[in-house]
């Protein structure tokens, strides 16, 4: 298809249209194994940094779209106003990219880990995409994904990651009971645990990161390590200690 | 009203839930007042804790109240189940209580800072709410908010806020130029900064954060602190980013 071709889709029940309304959430994103990329900022960056990743752009104007720099390869497909901002969650009000959701392997945990690796559990797309920009900002080069995370490409993890996904290598993980048999030094948050402040980290370590508001599951074998607080509060957002933790073991590594 | 009398609100036009589903915004909260506290944990908890501060209570079934201590002076309220869920934005099925929203004055930003305080522009309730969480944590005990900042008491902050913001003095804030004039050490977070991770933190100062995505207001006389990071991205989620600092800062103070 030529580069400058616009396709127009103006039903809802036009199977393009169908699927894309489908990838809104995880269990879509699964099912399709497609994803959508929103922002102003993060479309026109995606594009320049990882094109080959996308294979469609949608918009409701092609006005919209002038100022970016399309590679051939990628399809346009024009959408009624009332479609997009279905499509468009975050009412960025720019096109959206859409791409297909790369390979994740389950990840070996019997090998040692290299640096710091995450194993996370939160079920919250946006805390899960604002742990991502943390990840990528200190140095956590590879993230486990437990069954009960959210999905890494759901609309909001992509909001919050502002593109952190794509310097990570994201992996399923293996089941809570596999955690048993991990090589290497593995951590958990845990308010009952060593105080964090104080902690000499080692280079390479597993760092667990429970879902939010329901801890790590009994009988986890793992060292706890604890933020320390004043007590005024029982504990911090879940991305927000994850990230102290990250913050904590990149100072020491440098 | 006697303490185990329900009144029962049936119609979506009845003058208080035409209030309780205007106060799902900060724009109904700034005009009623009042605000609504959702949360299995955080509900019974802020009963507790600050009875005082409600004044209704606000459940589609009473036997889901049937756990809480309820004080006398708060009224119950059976309504109906669209209606309730329409209330329960995060979705949480456990009865609201309604509560006032406190006085805020505004700041004299004359008076030297008392440890560190916070001068605030988040926008979104969610950053704003897991903000106090964080400020809560680490022994920030004022909050002072100005004008672009999510109201404090958004559901979607309080959701975050886990209850944090009853430990914080919220107070208003000035004009961005009355920060020129502000007694004390003031800092921001500005990617173009000091190395955070080396500085020396003062005991008492200001800290300003600004709009999500925005930055500072331009000609900001402040200093400028830099979170450390790898370069894989260009920024942190700003809570994260705030969170860092309070972080790094109470360390250093204890």
């Amino acid at each position: 298809m030529s580069g400058d071709i616009w396709r127009v889709i103006e039903s809802p029940q036009n199977p393009r249209a169908k699927l894309w309304a489908d990838i809104l959430d995880g269990r879509g994103i699964k099912r399709h194994g497609e994803f959508l990329l929103a922002g102003r900022k993060s479309v026109p960056e995606a594009l320049a940094r990882h094109g080959g990743r996308f294979h469609a752009l949608i918009a409701a104007d092609p006005g919209e779209a002038a100022g970016l720099a399309l590679p051939d390869h990628i399809d346009r497909f024009r959408v009624t106003r009332s479609l997009f901002d279905r499509l468009d969650v975050s009412g960025t009000g720019f096109p959206l990219l859409v791409g297909k959701v790369p390979e994740m392997t389950t990840a070996d945990l019997a090998a040692p880990p290299v640096g710091i690796e995450l194993i996370v559990a939160l079920g919250d797309p946006a805390n899960l995409g604002a742990l991502f920009r943390s990840a990528a900002a200190f140095g956590a080069r590879r993230i486990v994904l437990m069954e009960e995370a959210a999905h890494p490409f759901h609309p909001k993890a992509l909001r919050a990651a502002a593109n952190a996904q794509f310097e990570l290598e994201l992996m399923r993980g293996p089941s809570w009971a596999a955690l048993d048999a991990a090589q290497g030094p593995i951590f958990a948050l845990d308010a009952g645990g060593e105080d964090m402040g104080a902690f000499v980290w080692p280079k390479a370590l597993r760092l667990v990161l429970g879902e939010e508001g329901k801890g790590l599951p009994a009988g986890l074998k793992v060292k706890r390590l604890a933020v320390p607080m004043t007590g005024a509060v029982e504990s911090l957002n879940a991305t927000v200690a994850a990230s102290l933790a990250l913050f904590s073991h990149f100072l020491a590594s440098r």
